[in-house]
C-alpha cells in the first residue's frame, strides 16, 4: 500500500479501507512512516472527519497495536467509567469503590492531569504508599480480589495512541471527534471491559466547550463502544464550575473520603451516584439506572463503600491511615483565604482559570518536568447561582510555592462574575445518551 | 511566535498575518520548525486555501529565503516565460532566442521533467557540451552579451521551495493553488525579471486537468505577479495532445530549430508566436500583443532568431555544429513505427499516456536516479481531428532500451481513440487573461 495515496483520499474525502487505515496505524507505530506523513493525514482527518466505521477501525488498529488484557477468568460483569476531563473531577475514586461494592468488577486504566485538569493516577498517588504502576499479574490479582483496581497505562496498552497523541499536540490536531475517540476507546477497550459508561463534560472547564461539541463526542463514543459490542451509557455533565469543592490532588482524595462516609456535597453527590448507578445497571445489577443509584446510595449508607475504598488502596500498597485520619496529612506550607470582592450572586464562573490557578499552586504540572505537590490546591465554595456578601470567605488557596499564591489569586478574582439579581443554578446533568 | 498557534489557525481557516508566515518559512528553511509540524500546516493550508495576501506574502517569504538575482546593470526589459509542463513542450527554447533577437532580455531559469512532462534543461543538454549549471558572473555575462540566458535553479535560489516542494511531493499536498503559486513565483522573481508571462497548460497531458482549475491558477500567479509589480500575461493553452510533433531530448530541439528556420508546425508555431508576442510586448518593444507576434515572425522570417539561438548555445558551451547539421547527432540504436489501427477520425488524445510512453523509452526519468537518454522519444504526427487510414504510419518510437518499445508502443495504442465521423480540431488558445 502507498502512504501518500492514502492520505490523498482522506484530503479527497473519500472514506478509508479498514486495510488502509490498519497499514497506516501499523506502518506508523512500527516506524516505517514518518511523522511528516502522519501529521499530513491528521490534519486531513482533523478537518475532513471520519465516518462511523472509520472511528471503529482506527479505534481497532489503535487497541490492536498493543495488548488487550483478558479478564475472561474473573468472574462478574466488568464496566468502567471514562470522563473527557474537568475541576475538581474526583467521581473514579468514590464511584470505584461503590460499583465494586456492588458486586460489579471496575478495571480502570487511568490518566494524569493534562492542562487545566486534573489526573486520577495523581490524584491516588497523593495517598502514601499508592503504587499506580502494577504489572499485569497484579492487576488481574487486584481486581480478583476486591473487585476493582486502578492503575496508569502500560506501554503495552495501544502504543499507537501515545506516539499519536504526542504527534497530535504539536500539529493542532488534537480537538477531532474521530481522533479523540481512537484515543480514548482503544485504552479503554484494552482493559477488557464489558461496558462503559462516559462522563463527556461540557462548559468553561472542559475540553469541549460547546454542548454541540460534547454531544458529538457523546455519540461517536457510543457507536464505537457498540461497534465493539459493548454494553454503553454516556453522560454530558456541566464542567462550568468545579465538581464538588475540593481541587488538588489530596484535597480530592479528602472529599472523596467525605462522600464515601456520608457526606453531602451536593454536585458531586449527583453526578458520582448517577455515573454509579449506570455502571451498576451495565454491570446486571440493576434494572434501570434509579435502581442503580438506590443501590450505589446504600452501599456508602451501610460504610460498605468506604471499606471497600480501604481495601483497593491497601491492596495497592496506599497507607489506610491518612483515609481512616485525614487531619494526620501534612499540610501545604502556605494557605490564604479568598473574600467575595462584592456583594451579590455568583453568575458565571471561568472554571478553566479556577484549574489554572490550582496547576499553578502546584496541584499540576506548567511542564514536563514539574513535580505535583499534593498538599497543593483549592477549596472553592460558592456555585453559580450562590448569594455571597462582600468580605465573606469564599476559597481558601494551599501551596509550597510563597510567590505562586499572588498570581492564582489574580485568577481566581477574575474567574469569578457577580451579579446584583438572583442567578439560577446551572443544571449538572445535561444530557444521558445511550 | 507559536508553530502551533499559527497551525491552529490556517486550520480554523483565519488569515495568517505577514509576520506569522515569515516566521513559518524561515523557521522550516533555517531547521526550526520539524517537518512533522510544516507538513501539519501545509495540508491545513492545502483543504483551507490561502487569500491573494497570504499567497503574496508566502511568494515573498520563500523568495527571501535565498538571493534575488540583482540585473539593473543590464539595460533594458527582462522578461521570462514560465509554463506548467506538459508534453513536447519545447517554446522556451524557440522564444528566448526570438525575444531576444527582438531586443528584450530573456533570463530563464528552468527545471527538469517532472512525472510524464519533459523539462527545458534536460532538453538543452541534449545539445552537446551546453551547461546549464552555470555561476552568477557567467548567468550576468551571458544575457549581457547575447540577451538571453537558459540555466538550472541554484541552490541559492528560493531554498524554501527546494524544501518544501519535498515535503509536499510526499504529503499529498502538492496540487494546491496558493502553494503552486508560491513555488513557481518565488523562482521566477529570484531572476531579477521585469515581467513574466504565463504558459498555464490544461488538458489530459498538462497537470492541471480541468479549466476551471487551470484558470484559477492563472489568476493567482497573475495576482502575485502584480502584488510584486510586475508585468504580467497569462495563456489557458490546450494540452490534450503533444505540442509540435516531436517529444524526447534531442528531438525537440530538432524540431525547435526546424520552426527558428522558418518550418510550419502548426499548433507549436501558435503557441510559441503568441508567447513571443506577449513578451516583446511587456518588454516595450511592441504595443499590441498582435504587433509583438509580427515581430517575432519577421525575428524569425530574417534568420536572426536562429542566429540568436546559435550565440545563445555557444556562449553556453554547447557544440553548434549539431544545430547547424541536425543529421550528424546520433541516432537511438532502436526505433519503431507505429500505424494507424482504424480508419477514421481522431477523437481524443491521452496525452498523459503518450507523455508516459516517451518516458519509458528513455526521455524522462522513472527513479531519481535514471539517466536521461537524449536520442529517446517519440515522433508522433495526427492531431485531434485528423484523418488516418488504417495502417498508415502515424508514430516513430526512438530508445536503446529494446524491451521499451513493446510497452511503450502498447500505451501509444491505448491513448488513441478513433472516431467513424468527422471530429473537430481542438482550439490551442483557450484563453488570454491579463
Amino acid at each position: 500500500m502507498n502512504t501518500v495515496e492514502i492520505i490523498t483520499k482522506k484530503r479527497n474525502k473519500e472514506i478509508l479501507t479498514n486495510e488502509e487505515i490498519v497499514y497506516l496505524i501499523n506502518s506508523y507505530t512500527r516506524g516505517k512512516i514518518p511523522d511528516y506523513q502522519f501529521s499530513a493525514f491528521l490534519m486531513a482527518a482533523y478537518l475532513n472527519g471520519m465516518t462511523e466505521d472509520e472511528t471503529a477501525n482506527l479505534t481497532r488498529a489503535m487497541l490492536f497495536s498493543g495488548k488487550v488484557i483478558d479478564l475472561s477468568q474473573i468472574s462478574g460483569a466488568k464496566i468502567d467509567k471514562h470522563s473527557t476531563g474537568g475541576v475538581g473531577d474526583k467521581t473514579s475514586l468514590i464511584l470505584a469503590p461503590i460499583v465494586a461494592s456492588a458486586g460489579v468488577n471496575v478495571p480502570m486504566i487511568s490518566g494524569r492531569g493534562l492542562g487545566h485538569t486534573g489526573g486520577t493516577l495523581d490524584k491516588l498517588e497523593a495517598i502514601p504508599g499508592f503504587r499506580t504502576d502494577i504489572n499485569l499479574r497484579k492487576y488481574k490479582q487486584v481486581i480478583n480480589k476486591c473487585g476493582a483496581v486502578l492503575v496508569g497505562q502500560t506501554k503495552d496498552i495501544a502504543p499507537a495512541d501515545r506516539l499519536m497523541y504526542a504527534l497530535r499536540d504539536v500539529t493542532a490536531t488534537v480537538e477531532s471527534i474521530p481522533l479523540i475517540t481512537g484515543s480514548i476507546m482503544s485504552k479503554k477497550l484494552a482493559e477488557g471491559i464489558d461496558g462503559l459508561v462516559l462522563d463527556v463534560k461540557t462548559g468553561s472547564g472542559a475540553f469541549m466547550k460547546k454542548m454541540s461539541d460534547a454531544k458529538k463526542l457523546a455519540e461517536s463514543l457510543i457507536n464505537t463502544a457498540k461497534n465493539f459490542d459493548k454494553k454503553v451509557m454516556a453522560f454530558i455533565t456541566d464542567m462550568n464550575q468545579p465538581l464538588g469543592s475540593y481541587i488538588g490532588n489530596w484535597l480530592e482524595v479528602y472529599e472523596s473520603i467525605l462522600v464515601l462516609q456520608g457526606g453531602m456535597v451536593d454536585d458531586l453527590n449527583e453526578v458520582t451516584f448517577n455515573l454509579s448507578g449506570a455502571m451498576i445497571m451495565l454491570g446486571g445489577k440493576a434494572h434501570t439506572l434509579e435502581e442503580g443509584i438506590e443501590i450505589a446510595k446504600y452501599e456508602v449508607k451501610t460504610g460498605r463503600a468506604f471499606d471497600k475504598f480501604l481495601e483497593i488502596v491497601k491492596l495497592q500498597n496506599g497507607d489506610i491511615s491518612f483515609l481512616k485520619n485525614p487531619k494526620k496529612y501534612p499540610k501545604a506550607k502556605f494557605s490564604e483565604k479568598i473574600t467575595a470582592t462584592k456583594s451579590g450572586y455568583i453568575k458565571t464562573l471561568n472554571n478553566y482559570e479556577i484549574g489554572m490557578a490550582a496547576l499553578e499552586l502546584g496541584a499540576g504540572r506548567l511542564t514536563k518536568e514539574d513535580v505535583i505537590n499534593p498538599k497543593a490546591g483549592i477549596i472553592f465554595r460558592p456555585k453559580i447561582g450562590t448569594q455571597v456578601k462582600k468580605g465573606e470567605v469564599i476559597a481558601e488557596l494551599f501551596s509550597d510555592k510563597k510567590k505562586s499564591m499572588d498570581t492564582a489569586k489574580t485568577r481566581i478574582n477574575k474567574s469569578i462574575e457577580y451579579s446584583k439579581t438572583k442567578t439560577n443554578k446551572v443544571k449538572l446533568i445535561k444530557s444521558i445518551l445511550t
